[in-house]
């Protein structure tokens, strides 16, 4: 995602100010903290469409009753490799961190272990619940049904499915884990609406129009549906990834999902799935770590495409991206820190931007 | 897959056919069984890409010494939720099926339990091994190396992944249990064959050149490589899927992976992940599979598409070609027969056609 008209904003001032309101709106301090380094880690990694782009909405779903800013995470069921937890409708990025840290505490004797969750909400960037597993050693897995409801089962024409993230993160010996974070849709959505605006056409196999058939019209697809990559292998990918995230705990799925931007009083008991491998039951952790060196290298030395000056790792490009902004401040499209700075003037806080 | 010219083979004449010439070149009779029930089943599901049509160079490699006929897996090490466990060389539809057993016994007191697999070979269909987990009440996962380098990392000109699929099976109160079944390639190697076969172009989103830009031209994408589905986020999945399934048990990946039809008496030394859920660890079976019912009637109730008559769920469309190839035989392209019956006259042993 490009941001033109940027501003840039220091972590440091963007992680006082998303504090501060969230205090000012009932969540308590320790939350709040787990909360905005969690959101702020996507906007580090150049992730935005995870990052405080999202703090507008996640602050109206409390105000409107939406979300619980107290929520208290609950287990309802548990062994000594499984749980279930229900997350209170408390702010997904809470839930999410907690329920992966009881995945972690759990695996401590080298368990495989999995958490379900239910009652919980929009929890950010997949990738940020991985990757502490992948810091401990683990290989990390994290589910999550979509917010909303955007996609149809493969010759449908019936919004069913969410675009259903997933991320699988891998420990190494490089200063950043590998680490797989997608959605199930070929094209964001976000992509269509800035082709409509532009009057654009968009490929044919970014979406449906309503009635379920391929359209190049931006306009037609905004009122049609997403289309899964790699077609009917898409639609059972995306199909999987929200029962995984949704079966095993009795969050809502199909026709029970509503929207995240739409039905902002009304809870909406979303699921995740997480998961942890701790590598060291399998293997001396130094071997595996070795064969990672060498799988690593095998992908960064491979021969280059013509024109192609370096081949990236998953993760390395986030990786990359977070040392520079955490040096530099996150950039800030003008509109958001417009609407961000609106936001502060009801509560009295300011955002002061670096430049 | 299309098959031309067709005959067809019953089930049992053609289980009773190769298992026969297994036991002819020093497959125990009791492994030939397991190996053929699970080649067959590829079939008779409709996914002959993974079926018979495999089965020569299955033997050509026990015949060349690339195989181990008379394989004893072994643990190397294990805890009570992981093993990892050394295939000995022996043919991968049996190693597949006795380590994915050991995993659902491993699960019995309701553990979650991965295996992780070295010493194995091409193990055929990955949702043969998740369909066994969903048999018992467990959401399975299967990962597998693929058996040649035929992709790129992103941005590479170099075959380093091979198209590594993976299963997840879900069970339900239906005939079937839902089961992804995917590769990580766009299109299937043999569709590029053909166009090139019959002079055809092909998708521009297929395949690269051997300079790793994209060609619509089928005879040099053959020089060059297949594309992953989804363009970067296929790469990502690509080698995260190949990473599962070889870095916790050592086996080859990337640069030291061999290939299938070329270096047949060589070991391949494959590598494969598998996984299990036991549902009830999470919560009471019942009401699992009631929420399963559900999520089946809102994918199969979705409004239509235009043209649509029914909407599947992943692995409905395989459930019905078994029914039908049990009752009328199993399809083979009139080449294939030829191949087979070859092959059967070095032993002895004839191929019957039921028409």
């Amino acid at each position: 995602m490009s941001i033109e008209n940027e501003v840039f904003v220091s972590e440091k001032e963007l992680n006082t100010f998303c504090t501060q309101i969230l205090e000012n709106i009932g969540v308590p301090d320790d939350d709040a903290k787990i909360v905005v380094e969690n959101l702020l880690e996507a906007d580090l990694r150049g992730v935005y469409s995870h990052g405080v782009v999202r703090f507008p909405i996640y602050v109206k779903r409390i105000l409107d009753g939406g979300t619980n800013p107290k929520a208290k995470m609950s287990i309802l069921k548990e062994t000594r490799t499984t749980a279930v937890v229900d997350g209170d409708n408390g702010l997904g990025h809470l839930v999410g961190v907690q329920a992966m840290q009881l995945a972690i505490e759990k695996a401590s004797e080298g368990d495989c272990v999995f958490v379900a969750v239910k009652n919980s909400n929009h929890f950010g960037a997949a990738a940020y619940y991985t990757e502490m597993a992948a810091r401990n050693n683990m290989i990390g897995f994290s589910f999550t049904i979509g917010a909303i409801n955007h996609m149809t089962p493969w010759g449908g024409a019936e919004a069913m499915l969410g675009n259903n993230p997933f991320s699988v993160a891998f420990p190494t010996r490089e200063s950043f884990p590998i680490v797989l974070d997608m959605a199930c849709s070929i094209a964001a959505r976000g992509k269509i609406i800035v082709a409509a605006k532009e009057g654009k056409p968009i490929p044919a196999d970014w979406a449906t129009g309503p009635d379920g058939l391929a359209t190049t019209d931006a306009v037609e697809a905004l009122k049609g549906f997403v289309t899964p990559l790699g077609g009917p292998k898409g639609y059972a990918l995306t199909l999987t990834v929200g029962l995984l995230s949704t079966m095993l705990s009795g969050a809502f799925f199909g026709s029970d999902v509503g929207d995240l931007y739409d039905k902002t009083s009304t809870a909406q008991n979303s699921g995740h799935l997480f998961g942890v491998l701790p590598v060291a039951s399998f293997d001396d952790l130094e071997n595996y770590l070795s064969r990672m060196d060498k799988a690593i290298n095998d992908m960064r030395n491979a021969k280059k495409a013509t024109d192609v000056e370096r081949i990236y790792l998953p993760g390395e490009r986030e990786h990359l991206s977070l040392i520079k902004a955490k040096e530099n401040g996150i950039p800030l499209g003008h509109a958001l820190y417009q609407e961000l700075t609106e936001l502060g003037h009801q509560y009295n806080i300011m955002l002061r931007k670096l430049y």
